[in-house]
């Protein structure tokens, strides 16, 4: 019986991992274009100011350490396409030049998605880049090295762009970063994207929302950034927006794919196609507070996809499910930590929702324990059930609530269940009622508990 | 209508707030022995070594602060007795030595618990102390100022012992811990008591172990504490050890006294006796988990407790539930945070239940990110269902683990949700999977997935 895994970064090689330990007879291949396998892409941005120094930390682990567990992967190698009526791929072996032919049983997909870089004027230009790659970073910072960019532009607002733009003020470069919409951060509340945007300004990130750029300037490397009628004089340019699913290969072999340009698959990772299923970056889920399809492509969440679609290709049954995801996801900014989960009140009410909120800025410990620092905490809840749709945090321990609040939401609990939920309280490490308490009994205020469906026990 | 409350700590007071915000017209009034009312009790360790150094800030509000809201708060007043039939409490006003009468339409009994003193010769040595008020507190820091002492002994290895311990070692103090069971932390497993001990080791703490307590030499000033056919020198000793609930009030009162030795109440906490409520540290609950009743004083469940007590004491209604504890508890011990929740598999297995564990030591963030610790996470499910029991963590970010597990256990989640579950991944903030997630796979792989009762999504 032969694997094939198309993609070796986190749900291709955890597929591989897992077929493995479960099928020690199976011949696993993994065929992967970047020059490395199992990339943190998470960590990228640190890697770039050198937070993380030393590159091959970023590398789980290397060809040679998949060899020794009986895992063939292929770098620098090119699917170019996949034919499953006779279960074969042509693939490129970019090295050599050469195509071959290759066959499998079973094959699991797990091509991920790129960076878009908009069609902008002047985008082809040296020092203009897009990050997503291992080898993106690499080039990012040997431009770096040797042309010593003082001015930076970041297009774009989201936790790429905003990673990015801590990182390279670490690198002593002065930042701006311009954002089409009219605030950054937009997956969160205003209030949110008003305390990120604070944040950048006490760092002096110069911030641009509500502005499209227009062109970039230069000769042959860029030196300015065209919007709204003005021109800022730049050295590097970094795209942190728009990445989108690469799913062209798996749409040519007849792979179904689904409502938000990602590839379907059921709850056991499995395509419209036999003996295919497909996990990470390049699927589509469900979002299951909304109920609604969703693409969402993150490293944890590809990793759990690689389990499910690992296991059920080794066994060729439906061994596992994955249930989909909140869209639970969490970013530092300078100081500042920023999560969610589940949905924004934004995106409670295009589900169909009526949202209840509720929002608190407390501290993150006992207030008379040294250290004690801000965070600010909203709950959303559903009106006619009583039921948590989603929690956005931002400042100290806001890892904590949001995972909190992603059990919460996880495990189907309402507002009242927060109430009075028995979390660890010391005063190093929260005030007597953890903020996620403090929030759901102000949230309880602004219910009528004599709604039905509403637990008794608020 | 006039609402009496007996005890003005974390639930009386919280009691009182919450009855006077539900009904601006009752008279509301709070007897409290203690000079203070509304203290931080879990504060009082760091209070010792001056971590907190003003005093004012355990205090959330004095009785000024109270009578502004209108709530009456009588302290150096004790209550000491109650004639349930004609709604009377006799007071002793400890200030002027004079008895009193006074009436209540509802009673809330929060008349918290008191440290238990061991009967052991020497005891009432000057330099022996118990520590469970301020003025506890306050009594020892005389103490400290004014003999400087050199070494200390502490009896008692739970968490008030340990919190000692590492406040009195920041004053300069040598300082032993002495501990009658063969491990420190009994309420933990035997991995979690190991760190511990290590931990008090790393920072020169004598541990003894299986020790009991002979006797406290001395004239007037303890000088020694023999144990184990040995003397050690000793100038200042504190008991970690025994609380328990202050019931006699009560129960002379006629009202029911819970099995645990606490006062027993329903979920509206409700007394046997009419018109009387009780919460805080001196009633019974349940335990959610095991089912059975618990006695468990902590700070956040008096404060939760109170709340309930004072909403159905305003109301006269069942208004709110309080269904229970999980019995989560942290506690810092030098650079170590000790948490869990739920059961330990000791108690898991005394509820009847056939335990099954996994437990891992991992990093708290990327393991390339800089400053990455280790965390020790232990996960414990019942045999029959795969629900999660327990869970127990020490180490760096042992908070928010913990926190994650309660709400898990609050949600009634079983490992197969807590393998796909959809925390918050950012290399700052924990490894692309949480050791939540982690531990819940490792159990995974010791659950006999065909066996009815275990969900298919694991």
């Amino acid at each position: 019986m032969r694997l094939v895994i198309v993609g070796g970064v986190a749900a291709g090689t955890k597929a591989a991992s897992r077929a493995r330990r479960l099928d020690p007879e199976m011949e696993v291949t993994v065929y992967q274009e970047e020059p490395e396998p199992s990339i943190s892409e998470c960590g990228l941005p640190y890697f770039l100011s050198g937070v993380v120094g030393e590159r091959e930390r970023l590398i789980a682990r290397n060809p040679e350490q998949f060899a020794e567990k009986d895992i063939e992967v292929l770098v620098r190698h090119r699917v170019e396409s996949i034919d499953a009526a006779s279960k074969t791929l042509s693939v490129l072996d970019l090295k050599t030049g050469e195509a071959f032919y290759d066959t499998y049983d079973r094959l699991v997909v797990a091509t991920g998605a790129q960076a878009i870089l908009p069609p902008i004027p002047g985008a082809e230009l040296e020092g203009v880049f897009g990050l997503r790659f291992l080898t993106d970073s690499d080039r990012i910072k040997s431009y770096v090295e040797k042309y010593s960019p003082k001015r930076a532009a970041i297009v774009g607002g989201g936790y790429i762009g905003l990673e990015v733009a801590e990182n390279l003020c670490r690198l002593g470069i002065e930042v701006s970063l311009i954002e089409g919409q009219d605030r950054v951060a937009l997956a969160y509340g205003p209030e949110v994207s008003e305390k990120v945007e604070a944040e950048l300004g006490a760092h002096e990130v110069g911030v641009y929302t509500g502005e499209k750029v227009d062109e970039f300037t230069g000769e042959d490397h860029v030196r300015g950034v065209k919007f709204g009628g003005t021109e800022l004089p730049t050295d590097l340019v970094i795209f942190g927006v728009g990445i989108r699913p690469n799913v062209e290969l798996a749409a040519k072999a007849g792979v179904e794919i689904g409502s938000t340009g990602a590839i379907l698959v059921d709850k056991h990772m499995k395509t419209s196609v036999p003996d295919v299923w497909a996990a990470g970056d390049c699927v589509q889920t469900t979002n299951l507070t909304s109920g609604r399809p969703i693409w969402i492509p993150l490293g944890d969440t590809a990793n759990q996809m690689g389990r499910v679609a690992g296991t059920n290709a080794a066994t060729g049954e439906e061994t596992l499910e994955f249930p989909g995801t909140l869209g639970t996801g969490i970013f530092k900014v300078f100081d500042l930590g920023v999560g969610k989960t589940g949905l924004s009140e934004e995106e409670a009410a295009d589900a169909g929702f009526e949202a209840v909120s509720a929002s608190l800025s407390t501290y993150d410990r006992a207030a008379y324990y040294p250290g004690a620092q801000k965070v600010f905490l909203k709950l959303i809840a559903d009106r006619a059930t009583g039921r948590l749709l989603g929690a956005e945090a931002a400042g100290s321990s806001a890892d904590k609530l949001i995972d909190i609040c992603a059990t919460a939401l996880w495990g189907k609990l309402s507002y009242p269940d927060l109430v009075n939920i028995d979390l660890a309280y010391s005063p190093p490490y929260g005030p007597a009622l953890s903020p996620v308490i403090q929030a759901a009994t102000i949230l309880s205020g602004k219910f009528d508990h004599a709604r039905e469906g509403i637990r008794a026990f608020e």
